[in-house]
């Protein structure tokens, strides 16, 4: 895998119980995986070299961030390893704009959109629409709020195009929630929907995840699992897609999503199947990008929450540690080994139960306390 | 932890969301839990000096296995390292001669036993009770069979002498089954106990666990439980404690138990817990090693069984694992990463579901496929 992130952590962790022989291309020894990971390998995911020798012995590459280079693994599997998802359909999770082309073509449902030019194309895009605000978002780099700008006139929108990159304009949707449906697809062409679970991002930072989406209709529920699957295939998407959508409503005031954004590894919003599902979503990562029969994705529990430990003003979270785990002996602590940063992910909590409002506080209090802003 | 067993392969794997630093003591790399750790010392744990330099910059040390002598724990302990579970308590599970004699100080039911000096005093031992057939036990050393043998007569008891190690003499309990009452300890003394469970022997090695013991009266349930944590606060354990017992019929032909052994770590007959309770025994013994509240024992579903999975003729098992996988995508494989040899634990399957006849065939099915035992 490269990339030594959280998601390579918990990838290696799933992939234990699999008798899964995991190599690790890391940016330093201190990462998050790297502490955990046997075999790894320091080096820099942009250089075409390293990525060679990295890849050399793998039986299938695979990754937990969206950055290679494309070219990069287009030429590693023109040498013949196989790359899981590939570079054909990776380039729609790294590529903003390629991907709403993708998906346009395919008939997914998106917010309005367009490539825009500089700062006077972004107000003819407002006019052609309903004018501001608009989001701008840079087609590659960008995560969690990171490269997205909300502009409210065309004098606010030059700061995007400063970077050189295209500029991806999309209509500023009134959503009613956000939502993801998470599939995962393996090359032999199975596939699995997770339940769609609903996404509260908080400072465009996901903050608290919940399985199942309540009160979402059966209807809704369905389609987006089936236009997540339909994604995965036409995209030949191998591993975990996270398909994050907003919920809205139609001209007819029915309920609806558009496709927000593409994630082609483990995603936040499936944290929660690590303790919520019969098969988590890094298993069955691991289980696809191996060509192996995938897991069962159906819910353990009636509810699963997750939610995000952001990093606070204490560097030190031990007592709130000790402190959390006392106080609920259900809680289920996932800690990034991360060095805390204020507002920096350091680890999540998932809680799961019968009682959504239960398990909501329990998850919310753990997050919070964890964090320094319950002290109770 | 001391051992690169599997017992540690998955403790390493239970400590990655606790965001635990997990340093192993390895006899080699090749070792189940060296394949995946990243950090690991390659030596002999009965050298004190390899111990000593292993030990520097622990926390903790805790063990794989109960191999290691109990003088270089104290020297270890004399230098200042926190050993848990202490050699004072690790010595009840490393010596059957001390378990005994302890056991029977606290009251605690055990087959009729006693130390034998020779064949002659086996026959007295005989004597004394029902007569032959006995049990013999080296009391050190033994393990899944090893250094026990079954003794029809004096004349076949030469063989358990002729190491030079103290033999214990048992009684041959007529015994219903075999359970395992496991519970966990915190330094705090804080302790939790798991539901009792059934544990199904062949050829003397653990076969399968039921979980919990299916028709076990509450009472002797109850029995079972505070029979382990008063062991675990005797001998002051620290950790996962499993005491085997035998259910019996006592003299009114009620249900009763005899502790039958002691393990002072991780345990075959916890491994059902890693899918099927709310904590695993895996992260319950990190927890109290490290001295952090325990997690909740309680169990996940209606049954869940575990099944080993030893190895059969053929040293290639992928074809036979894709087929339990597709077979069963909710069947919860744990391999070991070790070379495959016949009848040597390679790892083990869990199963869980509401109709124990299904649980259990399920379980069944993906052991004896993959050991080549069934071909459908």
């Amino acid at each position: 895998m490269v990339g030594g992130g959280q998601l390579a952590r918990m990838t290696h962790e799933a992939g234990i119980p699999l008798g899964i022989r995991f190599k690790l291309l890391s940016d330093t020894p201190q990462d998050s995986a790297a502490q955990v990971v046997s075999e790894v390998v320091i080096g820099d995911y942009r250089d075409l070299d390293t990525l060679r020798a990295f890849a050399r012995g793998c039986d299938v590459l695979t990754f937990d961030h969206e950055h290679v280079p494309t070219e990069h693994l287009r030429a590693l599997e023109a040498d013949g390893i196989p790359i899981r998802p590939g570079p054909e359909a990776l380039v729609h999770a790294q590529d903003k704009g390629v991907m709403r082309a993708k998906l346009d073509a395919i008939g997914a449902p998106c917010p309005r959109h367009r490539i825009v030019s500089d700062p006077a194309d972004v107000e003819r895009f407002a006019a052609e629409g309903d004018g501001f605000p608009v989001i701008l978002k840079t087609v590659r780099g960008g995560y969690d709020g990171k490269g997205v700008w909300l502009v409210r006139s065309s004098k606010e929108a030059a700061e995007p195009f400063l970077a050189g990159v295209p500029v991806l304009a999309e209509e500023k949707v009134s959503f009613v929630r956000e939502l993801a449906a998470n599939v995962v697809r393996s090359p032999h062409g199975q596939a699995v929907a997770y339940p769609v679970v609903e996404s509260i991002q908080v400072d465009g930072v996901c903050d608290t995840v919940i399985a199942p989406a309540p009160c979402l209709s059966p209807r809704l529920s369905a389609e987006a699992q089936q236009l997540a699957l339909r994604v995965a295939e036409e995209l030949d998407v191998i591993g975990h897609l996270a398909v994050e959508l907003f919920e809205i409503r139609d001209a007819d005031g029915e309920p609806a999503v558009l496709v927000n954004e593409l994630a082609m590894r483990p995603h936040n919003s499936g944290h929660w199947t690590q303790d919520g599902a019969i098969t988590s979503q890094f298993a069955n990562h691991v289980r696809a990008v191996l060509d192996l029969p995938l897991g069962d994705p159906r819910p353990r529990a009636t509810w699963t929450v997750m939610a995000n430990v952001l990093g606070g003003d204490y560097p030190d979270m031990y007592a709130a540690y000790l402190h959390c785990m006392a106080r609920d002996p259900q809680l289920k602590i996932h800690m990034y080994g991360k060095d805390v940063k204020p507002g920096r992910k350091v680890g999540h909590v998932n809680t799961y139960g019968d009682d959504l409002a239960d398990v909501r506080e329990r998850a919310a209090h753990a997050a919070g306390y964890l964090r320094g802003t319950i002290t109770e």
